[in-house]
């Protein structure tokens, strides 16, 4: 096991944010005996050179490039990762497949459904294997989660809530970035956002059937203290919607960068005939269960602190009460897709998973305007 | 302050759930130092005699009676408290003030706009007090929440988050009630939770102006064990909603009666430019609050106990610490009521309240059947 | 069940806090559908005028005196009930029972352990019904624990840790009152707090049998504002011990009056070789569970909503998550007492409670001055 | 910056879970852009050959080796990692000490007091650098507590509280290990856990003066499924003490493996006269923090969220409210002692804290025997 039988060389695209936050998982891959292939940190790509080199030396990747088209199709690149603005998504994801790598995308795919069907096509044409980036499926409270699920522990399931809530735009000086301009972004609060919501859904209860949703932008100009102008916010600071799911249960969801107080609150709420879960980011150790099974006297909503050896993903970690963070779900998703071109198993969520995504976002984007219900269309 | 006044003589119509619960209330009113005039605990009406005699002797009604017409005429009454299922209280309300009585009515006010608009014009008419009981304006950290608000605390807001579950309707043996058949109920858990959510949204945020929402009836058929027979559910087991508010907020209300481990779960959450609050009826004691106003490094969500001596609705309660229950805001509403009374002051909320509501519970209902948003036309 | 068997007459002695809290319970009690006898609130007795009379108008004593002696003789009263300082709790006992009436007492029993004995042989020379008003028994969560625990759903036990956390007296200005005063309150927060704490540990553990335990005094002098005069603080602040039980359990203690930020905060945790508790009088409602006898992947501790129809006490109060509070615990507790009266039944904690308390409450104070582990010499 | 003046050769001896934390913590530092000098993870050293190269092959260790004593001689090596068994943490540590090292020694520091004063003697006269793995100061949330403290927003500190609970001994069936060997770890949990909360207490309140215990093992013979042998367990399972700090605080302390439902439980509450904190393991991400400067009405404890970029030790890592997990805090401790090394700062905990915490350590294993108070003995 401890004896990689293949070394898998890795091209990042991006080295802002989820750059580093990639570059991150890939060393906890390194380190974790449940990772079958080995990896090499070849090479970094960024347009910004000194933030890309920072990254570089950090984190220890071979080379550092600024274009990328040369730099996915160099033969020691058995995998491209793309973690740049959602705008360059497709053509890049498009262009590796072609190139025969592996691609591992960052969320929401793309910037239209039409992009992503294409980037499907891609992959599946190069018979390679691809991924997208929702990376809260390997949060261990929402692996567990969907085993409850999986073992009907809730039953048939009637209620889907969930919200996602930050801050970071509630202070009006806040300054313009790529993910405030429609044109890099595609969407705002909801392509970021609602994205990982609808994939949760979708994990946890199935498809999305029909949406009906409402948008704001509530501060619409921004200063770019860098560039000393002021720029438009195309995108919205948040969106909310209602869903029906194709099982049956009603959904509310609800996203927003304007949430005061709120830094990471992806939370969620699950009720079925028989029991019930919920979850909050901030507290991503945790499962709430309540079951009906219990005896009457002493059903509860009971506190799962998901670090038991015997949870998701915990087998790579610490002993029981040692807490994870954010980042190790990152390392969890990248470990399983590395696995998953190893051993030719299917853990890792596919560009199926950010189509469906897709669809069920511009369908809510559609019923903003029409201000009526979409169907979401999954197929 | 402790010689009364006046002595006002209740009537009291309905003697199941609500019916204890305002006997209760009445009883902490009397000695609630904060109450001006004195009550006498005159009749309860009841059909079923059983019931009635049990909450008159518990209680200490002086009389009980079945004929509602009868009793609310009688001269020894001052104030016809209507705690009916819904459909009877436009009939009642009206017969109250026409015979010259301040009426206090259980929440929803009516089955529909137009007969609460009736139940206006004919206490307008009469130049009688009216009152709705919605109670959970008296709960302390709501009134709390309502004075952090009016002190600018939270600023301008902009989102209103909110969700009233129970789970009494999961068994699928819990038996048919009045509370299920629409001829009744009028509405289900909407008429029921929704009303409260939407009047706290009016009281905490203003006026809401256009709604689309969504409704389900999970169990379609339920069995009534006393009679034997099998009735139909005629009303929504769940109701979600968005709403835009006049002032710029955006809302998002959920009810449901199948929300499997919540009993009184009674949620919401406000966003403003300047902070923010939290609520749970299940803890009722309680009020999130985050403020932008704190250093930077300490900023969190406090817990606030609201149950300090300068906290509303306290004074006539215990010292800090000694927690209150759910029914003491009923003996706020009513020990504000009969102050609006006999002072002349305007705490409670009036039937103009009532209205208001209405609308907001018919936009919804409206906009469920034809799936687009709909105006809640508040004048 | 509705018509009383027996009407019962009693005799307030004290007007302060606790007067008004039993009061309060008192009329409660009038209208709990499990409470046996009728009762009559014949005379309320204290020597302040203006604070009694109040007391008596709000909740409709028939009578204030301020002679208790001549009061608790009276043949229209059945039952004392001592809510005095505690320097008067074993003279007013004593008479009572010496007059034939049935005592309930407030916490702690007399001001050392010589006095409560004689207060014991007093009441069963007599042959009265007795109790101390150890009401936290009677909050549903606790007499829940208690349950639990006999069905064995704990296991061995092994620890209990409580704390009772006030923060009244961190404001240098807190006036002087007797509870600061040795003469009248015999000690300060460790007869006030920890009695309770120590009796929640005999309900629910068993004997205590030796401790050892630290004190302090942080606030050395007050004012008294209303005389001009400063005062000595002579009794504790704060309160500390550790124990061992009889059972072969650890025990920690603490309560302080100087923990800022705690208000009424009785918290306690319980670990057996198959579960624990845990409990926090600030969310009086609900109780902790965890238990062994869950699936290992879903264990955890259970947040118990303890306000459902077969929790203990409940049948007199509301539906599931209708929260209960600080006051129903003292209704419940003088309903026990009153059905004791009337049936026979055991329920309500006795003048034995109060002596065993009190033996531990004098092993600690000894212990604080001896340095050393004393034993609480339980029979 | 990212240039490293120095790359550092390390040894770590130990290949357990400490071994395996510390391995961990060693590439964070690698990636962390708050440390200065470079380090090469050199030599693993283990008598377990599997365990050892399992470690060696997942972290990148260059070289393993089963003979400590050559092993910390390499020239190629400039810190000692002692991460064994607490009863060959004096001998390694002095050795490295003797030849030159700088050295990280897992805590307890040693197995007494004069042990530790022999260490500290040694790397006091080798002038090599020293820290103790009390990792616990560097939990973003307690650095920022210390930090409240030092800006005076406690006040006076009068209470301290805390308690580190465990139950992974509820379990007859857990095998031995050398932790339950008073020969290989000195004491049980007490030298395991109480250590923790010593050096918290001397971190945020200061010195301890005078103590007094209790401790218990509950399970007395344990099983070892791997030799077939049982063994006795020489060590407590749960030690609890009361203390006096130097500056006027009362103290209470309780460590137990025994804590059915616990997982990691170290929580920990101060008060002061101005404000009070509460801290839990399980919640590592969060402070609680209240404060008598806020306005009475709306004073309560805040959860912080301490993952701001201006809250300590979270430059190195990710945006507001991505959780961090409790391997950060050993990288952020051994990252503050490479930079100790490095830039002569004094960041990390030194062996004269290790010999402080082992003074009161051995002070309370005193006392339980003594059964009364015991000087502490801090110089």
């Amino acid at each position: 096991m401890l004896a990689p039988r293949t070394t898998l060389g890795i091209c990042l695209i991006g080295a802002g944010f989820m750059g580093r936050a990639h570059s991150a998982a890939y060393r906890h891959a390194m380190a974790m005996p449940s990772v079958s292939p080995g990896i090499r940190l070849q090479t970094i790509v960024g347009l910004n050179a000194e933030q890309r080199d920072t990254v570089r030396d950090l984190f220890g990747w071979h080379a550092a490039a600024s274009d990328w088209r040369a730099a996915v199709r160099q033969p020691d690149i058995d995998i491209v990762d793309v973690a740049t603005p959602t705008n360059l998504h497709a053509e890049i994801a498009i262009a590796a497949a072609e190139s025969g790598k592996h691609v591992l995308c960052e969320k929401p795919l793309a910037m239209m459904s039409a992009e992503t069907e294409r980037m499907l096509a891609a992959v599946r044409k190069a018979k390679v294997r691809h991924a997208v980036a929702f990376n809260y499926r390997f949060v261990p409270a929402l692996a567990l989660a969907r085993q409850l699920i999986e073992e009907g522990r809730l039953g048939m399931i009637r209620h889907f809530r969930a919200r996602y809530l930050q801050d970071w735009l509630v202070d009006p000086l806040a300054p313009m970035t790529w993910r405030l301009d429609k044109e890099t972004a595609g969407s705002g609060v909801h392509g970021d956002l609602n994205a990982h919501l609808i994939d949760l859904a979708h994990f946890l209860v199935g498809p999305i059937d029909t949406v009906v949703g409402d948008s704001m932008t509530f501060v619409r100009e921004r200063h770019n203290a860098k560039s000393g102008l002021t720029g438009s916010v195309t995108v919205d600071d948040a969106t909310s919607f209602l869903a029906r799911f194709r099982g049956g249960a009603m959904g509310v969801f609800e996203a927003s960068r304007m949430a005061t107080g709120s830094k990471n609150r992806n939370q969620l709420e699950i009720e079925g005939d028989r029991g019930a879960i919920g979850f909050d980011l901030e507290r991503l150790n945790e499962l709430q269960f309540y079951s009906t099974d219990d005896p009457p006297h002493v059903r509860g909503f009971r506190t799962i602190l998901v670090t038991e050896p015997d949870h998701p993903h915990l087998a790579d970690w610490w002993p029981p009460g040692h807490m994870l963070g954010w980042e190790h779900a990152h390392a969890a998703l990248i470990g399983a897709f590395l696995n998953d071109i190893e051993t030719g198993s299917s853990v890792a969520p596919t560009f199926e998973d950010g189509v469906a995504c897709q669809r069920v976002l511009e369908a809510v984007e559609l019923s903003t305007f029409t201000r009526q219900w979409v169907s979401a269309g999954c197929s």
